[in-house]
């Protein structure tokens, strides 16, 4: 896959230059200076050679067979040289020229062309407005960035050409690896979602970092994910995560983002870890390019001074990571090695005075304890600290079967011992937080690794009962669904709903009040109305005949005064039921990444304090129970103080239904129980209101 | 003040040694190289000279005046030489000696004596288990970490030697200018509050940077810290903020921290700004060495990528700073400079192959601006960036009104423009996250300086009356007053309080009855009885003399039963008042910083959502409204969706009542209204239930 991307023998350059700070030029001198090995193809037709190689006049004059052509012409002439570059052989295209889609329509329509053109042929499309790639295992800089970087296991992709060059200059700097990095760019043809694909099977590539401002297909996206984080960290940093960053980021690449929450989601379902800054990024990324993942959360700090051992402390457990102890046989045998004031709590706190041995010491023994899953080692530059003395004895202890992260702070005389632990490949974190949230991200990944696998509960409903009132609705041209067809939906789900029927005349709502035994609930029933409650189409509690006659009425009147344009289909006497702890579930359709789920406690939990949690459709009976665990509120549902609880795996089948009705029914846009009524423990919830928003998908 | 510390003409090292690695070597020869120009003693009774110079056997055998004492011998000979050093004439102590306090009870004795030396002889301690002091102003690094760092406006105060270490090799690395560094120690004299009282009126120093593990005296810390604040920042990082880091600190300093949350109140009353990491520490530092306070909170980014741009767009939302758009006459002035396809809004994108002039033109654009408070420039490194020439430029064409801070991206190629930006007084930051992070302290501090003057209302209360309950309650050994006794304390600071009577027999409990009118409610007064409710000692809405008659029965049955031990005073007879919302205010002695006032709505708003908000008494009428404006729940106080609200003002004027109750009386150590019943603007609030604890402070 991508193959004659990655890996071409023969390398196009339309529009090569012999003016360095061209990209024309830029992009072939950096072929050559990365030490690619393959054959090297200038196209221009106004020279006959550059830089030492014969150029050619078009692609197609190129006598041999091309696999990769790279284009960087004024944005007219590119659809030109693609053909050209096509007929030549080229599996692959990369267009570095921008001013497409991200400019004008004009551009837009262009970029069209292009990718249908490529996709008719069979040939991949990088672009258009990219930086180019880069891939370490052939030496081939395809970019107009300078300098190849090392080798490393590294790969990133990178919506934004410009963070590409500075992650280049970053790992120059550093002395960090990378295997490959592809600037995407529009993405008129290949997208996030094939490079998941490839770089998952990379055998280069450990983990993979990310730099998105959008997401293409939402749900090819989840798949891709999925399959690449069972194999490897995928770590992404997602911009436009606000108002402010969704403009600058539109007005970047002419596309509009989706909501953050749900890219929350998708992340969350697909076990990407997210970063939350551009420093997160590659703080994480080098801590799973380089040590093995934790087997749990147990974190020993091995520290030369106090104070940045309780910052790791801190940052450990604010992080939600338990700080360990050592066993008493290790704590024992350590403490013979050790003066008699060093300390062997957590942090292991070696003295400022600590030479080497002291260190090595401290980590052979927490590397051994069973009790620690994690370790994190801390230097400062005291007077007697040999930093790069130290770095090679850590790295030179290291078993490699737990995650040692350093954080050696300082400047100028810890960088050579930095130096040291980069290349015998230890992460090094200039502050202990830093180090602590790195560990966190592995921690975390582990434990996604180490999931049970997610098996979705289908229920037995009335499939074809929902359908009928779907099909209808939308056939009549309804979209809206009241109270009355939402809820025979939602019973052919499986949920209890209080016996009711629709009343036309004041006759027919007394003799079905009658059947249902008092009390009654009679609420309006109107396509026109959502709000039927704030109209006064809602009465609860009534207790006779009489009543029913009165509020028959009244309600009629206040509908028509309040609402003079709603249709009124009838009043619906319903029985009234127990009521208990109200909660809502809803579902909403995200355009990127389908049916999202939410849950919260009714009322203000929800309007005023924004405590509700969300996930994406479908959800496993786990993923369900997580929904409820996640807001804080969840120490009501389950009982405080002694008090009852109510039925939380009741609350979760509620939510696994819902899941199931709009995975059947991609028609269904929006739905919402407003309240779904739950009981103690063994009680079985119902829906005392609901509502729906339909599309006809066609 | 402090001057024989920080300007001493003088200085002897006492345990000064010939052999390097050792402290009282290091020390001495830290104080010739780094070029400190007045007479240093080494002090060693077995060597005749030491690096050149001559050798006293003591202190006291120096035949002129000593100003300054460094000891650096074992622990048990400290004594004796600062006994001697004071014969000397010496007027500050260093002690750099370890194995005092932080270790056991005879090194804390030992401290104590040193210490009341001192005190004794009006000189001044710094230490023990100290670093030493750097005073750049003088040359002077009188510690035994090498390397005068090169002079500054940046001062430290640290209460771990090691971060001393670190932050001065960090300095060095980056070029960062520092006024004075002083590492603190065990605090035995002279503690954070003498160094800001010190470095307040510094002439050197701009921004007083901290780190510490507790603060000595809460109140004196507070009022040091407002004044400090008032001429200059203060950053400081508050490490032992967890259970975890809490335990690492006490092992490591000897000392047990106060709670975490009370540190918040502290900073925020005083106007400290907390770094909650070592990273934010030094940027945030460096942001106010270098750049004026913002006028507000309108931030343009000016970028030559729209990745980062978006990024820092992102985040300057996030930070709940306004993301300002360019008024139309300086866009169209700067449209005319810059290329077509460079975007005007904000971030202001001047292109990927924008040379120094284009980044010049929008910073001048934007300096002018009146819609613009500060500006972030951020660069990557493109083929055609100049990133030294670029810093050179916008250095140049700094105004110097506005606060500027650079984001250069990258590493190795951007590195020279970095060191022109630090140079020319431009604070760098490798993210633009992190730029964003300083520049939100920057518009908190600005903000902090520009408040309103404090004034705290003081009210008419009846202060003789609650002294009287509060000395008769601790003079007949009662620390915990109930309901009946609470809520006349409260009603002498002008709570409203239900009317309501102490009756003893069925009798009294029914003529109370009467005399209030029913209904009315009835709870049991016990002083063994906390939650009187849960144990059916509350009654409500009682309507009748038999219900009076009956469950004044009731009650001492079902208290006899569950607390058989509690001995009862009676039932109290309460007048029912219209229910309203449920606040909860309450008052808690901070150890160190004296009383904290709480606020939160009542119920599962502070059991469980945990949603409160803390200030330290005494409060300002402002004060008191933002405490309530701090909870998540203010909306639901404030009126939501078109209803009425309660009466906000009523809920503040009760909150600095409390403020002023606790600041009249030291000995109320904890006191709970639950709740204050408020209802709509206009009505009076009253106190439903109450419960304070005394303690005897003789």
């Amino acid at each position: 896959m991508l193959e004659s991307l990655f890996y071409p023998e023969t390398i196009a350059v339309v529009g090569a230059s012999r003016q360095p700070g061209k990209v024309g030029h830029d992009i072939l001198a950096n072929l050559m200076v990365g030490g690619y090995a393959g054959t090297l193809v200038p196209v221009n037709p106004d020279a006959k050679e550059i830089l030492g190689l014969a150029c050619f006049e078009s692609p197609e004059k190129y006598d041999g067979t091309l696999d990769l052509s790279i284009i960087a012409l004024p944005q007219q002439f590119v659809l030109e040289a693609a053909k050209s570059s096509i007929k030549a052989g080229a599996k692959a295209i990369v267009v570095v020229t921008s001013g497409f889609k991200e400019t004008d329509a004009r551009g837009a329509e262009l970029e069209r062309q292009i990718a249908s053109l490529c996709t008719a042929r069979d040939v991949r499309l990088l672009g258009p407005n990219c930086l180019g790639l880069v891939n370490t295992a052939n030496k081939m800089n395809a970019s107009f960035a300078g300098g190849l970087p090392e080798q490393g296991n590294i790969s990133v992709i990178s919506q934004s050409g410009a963070l590409c060059t500075a992650i280049l200059d970053i790992t120059a700097g550093r002395h960090l690896g990378l295997a490959k990095m592809v600037s995407i760019g529009n993405k008129a043809d290949i997208n996030e979602v094939d490079l998941l694909k490839a770089l998952a099977h990379d055998e280069q590539t450990r983990v993979i970092v990310g730099y998105l401002e959008d997401i293409s297909v939402g749900e090819e996206f989840i798949k891709a994910a999925t399959e690449a984080t069972l194999l490897k960290p995928v770590v992404i940093l997602k911009s436009g995560t606000t108002a402010a960053g969704l403009r600058a980021a539109s007005s970047h690449t002419g596309v509009l983002a989706g909501a953050d929450m749900a890219y929350g989601a998708a992340f969350k379902r697909s076990g990407v870890i997210r970063a939350d800054s551009f420093g997160s990024l590659f703080d994480y990324a080098t801590a799973f390019a380089m040590q093995p993942l934790p087997k749990g959360d147990r974190v020993l700090i091995i520290t030369n001074a106090g104070g940045p051992g309780t910052l790791a402390a801190d940052g450990v457990e604010k992080a939600g990571m338990q700080v360990s102890q050592l066993s008493t046989n290790t704590a024992t045998g350590l403490r013979h090695k050790l003066p008699t004031a060093a300390s062997l709590g957590n942090p292991v706190d070696v003295l400022g005075d600590a030479d080497p041995a002291r260190y090595t010491d401290a980590l052979q023994a927490a590397q051994e304890d069973e009790n620690v899953d994690a370790i994190i080692v801390i230097l400062t530059p005291q007077a007697m600290t040999k930093p790069a003395e130290t770095a090679r004895a850590i790295a030179g202890s290291l078993r490699g079967d737990k995650p040692v992260l350093a954080c050696f702070m300082g400047g100028k005389n810890v960088l050579p011992g930095r130096e040291e632990l980069v290349a015998a490949g230890l992460p090094d974190y200039d502050a202990p937080e830093r180090a602590v949230q790195a560990l966190k991200a592995m921690v975390d990944y582990a434990s996604w690794r180490d999931r049970p696998p997610r098996v979705v509960t289908r229920f037995r409903v009335n499939r074809r009962r929902a359908e009928r009132i779907i099909t209808r609705s939308l056939r009549s041209g309804k979209i809206h669904l009241g109270e009355v067809k939402s809820k025979s939906i939602l019973q052919a789900y499986g949920f209890q709903v209080p016996e009711g029927y629709l009343a036309v005349t004041q006759e027919e709502a007394i003799e079905a009040a009658e059947r249902l035994g008092y009390p009654v609930a009679m609420k309006i029933v109107s396509p026109d109305i959502i709000h039927k409650s704030d109209l006064g189409g809602v009465r609860l509690g009534i207790a006779d005949g009489e009543a029913v006659q009165d509020y028959f009425d009244l309600m009629k009147i206040k509908i028509s005064r309040h609402a003079p344009q709603a249709s009124i289909e009838g009043v619906y006497i319903e029985k009234m039921l127990n009521r208990g702890l109200e909660v809502i579930i809803g579902m909403n359709r995200d355009p990127q990444f389908g049916p999202m789920l939410m849950f919260g406690l009714g009322g203000i939990f929800v309007e005023i304090m924004k405590d509700v949690s969300f996930h994406l459709a479908p959800v496993t009976a786990d993923e369900a129970i997580q929904m409820l665990k996640a807001t804080r509120s969840y120490e009501i549902l389950r009982g405080k103080r002694g008090q009852k609880g109510v039925d939380l795996i009741a609350i979760a089948i509620g939510l696994q239904r819902i899941s199931q009705l709009a995975t059947d029914f991609p028609q269904i846009m929006e739905l919402d129980i407003n309240p779904l009524i739950v009981g103690e423990k063994g009680s079985e919830p119902f829906v005392a209101d609901a509502r729906m928003t339909l599309k006809n998908i066609g």
